[in-house]
């Protein structure tokens, strides 16, 4: 019996728990619209460590580590963690992990990537694999820059549509249903890779944009749905442009957002007052705020249904100086409290 | 009902079955003792590609495409690609995915992504999510050697103990049971991150070996089974050093690997005549082996029962260059003809 509907929509049989999860930023989205949401933050951006690459596995291991504590269980009891970063080889999950004796898949979905855990770590559980399973991911503005544009020293000036990369870790410890006082997994859309020809390396939104579009289509198609249906439809990091472009792309296809949708990426700074431009970008962006921000407020029923769909720009710096075009992939989790 | 026996080897209600699979070498593959088992190769170290980065992706769309004929599918009709590389984010995967409209997942396992990608994309299916999902991967010689090491210009010297990174590229198509003549996965054994310390960026032999051992341990202890059991073991690419380590680790624990023990690593060169030092590594090393050579063997019954240990080194050069050691991982499938 399938789990699939329409193009590719997975209902799960047995909707998949959130039983606990955590977060931690920086100074900068401590002091953002969200900042008393994040309760785990440090003004240091080294986070008392050697270098901004091992501050990145700290932010992770904290995550990682106050998960477990919160669900009072030991890393033996936890099946699965899936994790992945900006880094290159993943490096910011591979080390954060090396102390903790779980079975591991690293991921790559730049910063799609804490929706496509949270599909994969659901699955497994659906899948009758895992009875826990954990969804972990990172980004740390420092370490991006360095190596996806500038060393910070240079001082390097930022186009209007850049974004700013998050620093900021978040952590999702999924399981086999037994709360109902817990946001659920109902179903979940992973998305396809789609390139538009976008080769702006400074206007993230834009490349992601026509892929987010293609995700949130096919869903509404799958599931016969419309976004009045949710209290929340947020994207991960498509920042103001991007945010603009997404509802032209939808509204041709006879899809209205109104005040239900809003990204992570605009949501996380003020983007005129803290001069960030765009908006948030990184896998911490859209995991800082689901694991601060959307999943206490679901407790809170303050959104009963929502649709978080992660969207993530998968080139890397030689690709756009070899002429490359940018593919986006954007993939989608619906939360429920129903 | 869980799958999982033991501290984490996960048995398949219906055994998967690996529906069609391709591969594709370059040169000095073609050369080398498996040479005639390659049918598809270049001697143009671009694949009449702009760059290398460009060659990789070529290849992986080669054998993508390849498999997809051979199934006499269309892309509409596979629901996963799992794939990842060795590029900085990944880039090889994603670039050669994009004209392919299929729901992507991204990992990144370095030289292990060969049998993560394959333990995912059967999970998938035995969960009830997916009809056919495909493995994929690749790595090229010219690309990393470049990213990880030095541009090929430098004519750098080499250590005794380092590897040869082959250019190649592997793929499988796995779906629901249907054909008994083909191959199929009854279960398998995710790995655990294992660092012991090691450091020597040009041994990577070393750091991977103990995460080969471990997972090995782990998976007879869980299946009750000796290595007498399976006609071929074989590791991914630990290289002749490597492979003598994992020999001695195992040894302690009282496992003894005899003739049925091999890497793909000292299969696919001949290490002394063709000046690879310790052997052959990459994501394409594993994959390339696989698919050319042992799945086809087994479809003949020259192996039955195989274990295929993919092994990965999760460091990046600018975590040795910070002084951090190389954290290891190794992901067990088994295939078998029974």
């Amino acid at each position: 019996m399938t789990k699939k509907i329409g193009t590719g929509t997975y209902v799960f049989q047995n909707p998949v728990e959130v039983s606990a999860f955590a977060s931690i930023v920086g100074q900068k989205e401590k002091e953002g619209p969200l900042g008393k949401y994040f309760t785990k933050y440090s003004y240091d951006e080294y986070f008392k460590q050697d270098s901004f690459e091992k501050a990145e596995s700290f932010m992770q291991k904290e995550v990682l580590n106050d998960v477990i504590q919160k669900e009072q269980i030991s890393p033996q009891d936890i099946d699965f963690i899936f994790a992945g970063d900006l880094l290159n080889q993943c490096a910011g999950s591979n080390f954060s992990v090396r102390d903790t004796p779980v079975q591991f898949f690293g991921l790559y979905g730049a910063c799609s990537t804490m929706a496509e855990g949270t599909i994969l770590a659901a699955m497994t559980i659906d899948g009758d694999f895992a009875q826990r399973a954990i969804a972990l991911t990172s980004s740390h503005f420092c370490s991006a820059e360095r190596q996806f544009r500038f060393p910070l020293e240079y001082g390097s000036q930022r186009t209007p549509s850049s974004q700013w990369t998050v620093t900021g870790s978040g952590c999702v410890l999924l399981s086999k249903s037994k709360n109902k006082e817990n946001p659920h997994i109902k179903d979940c859309c992973p998305g396809v890779v789609c390139d538009m020809g976008v080769t702006d390396m400074n206007n993230m939104g834009a490349a992601m944009a026509p892929a987010a579009a293609l995700t949130i289509r096919r869903y509404f198609d799958d599931t016969k749905t419309k976004p009045e249906a949710y209290d929340l439809i947020v994207t991960g990091d498509l920042g103001k442009e991007g945010k603009e472009m997404l509802k032209i792309l939808l509204k041709k296809d006879g899809i209205s957002f109104g005040k239900e949708y809003d990204d992570c990426g605009t949501m996380i700074y003020d983007c005129e007052k803290q001069d960030v431009h765009s908006g948030g970008s990184g896998c911490g962006c859209s995991a800082s705020v689901l694991t601060a921000y959307i999943l206490p407020n679901m407790i809170k029923k303050k959104y009963k249904e929502v649709l978080f769909i992660t969207t993530g720009a998968l080139m890397n710096p030689n690709t756009s100086l070899q002429g490359e075009s940018i593919p986006g992939i954007a993939h989608l989790v619906h939360f429920s409290m129903n």
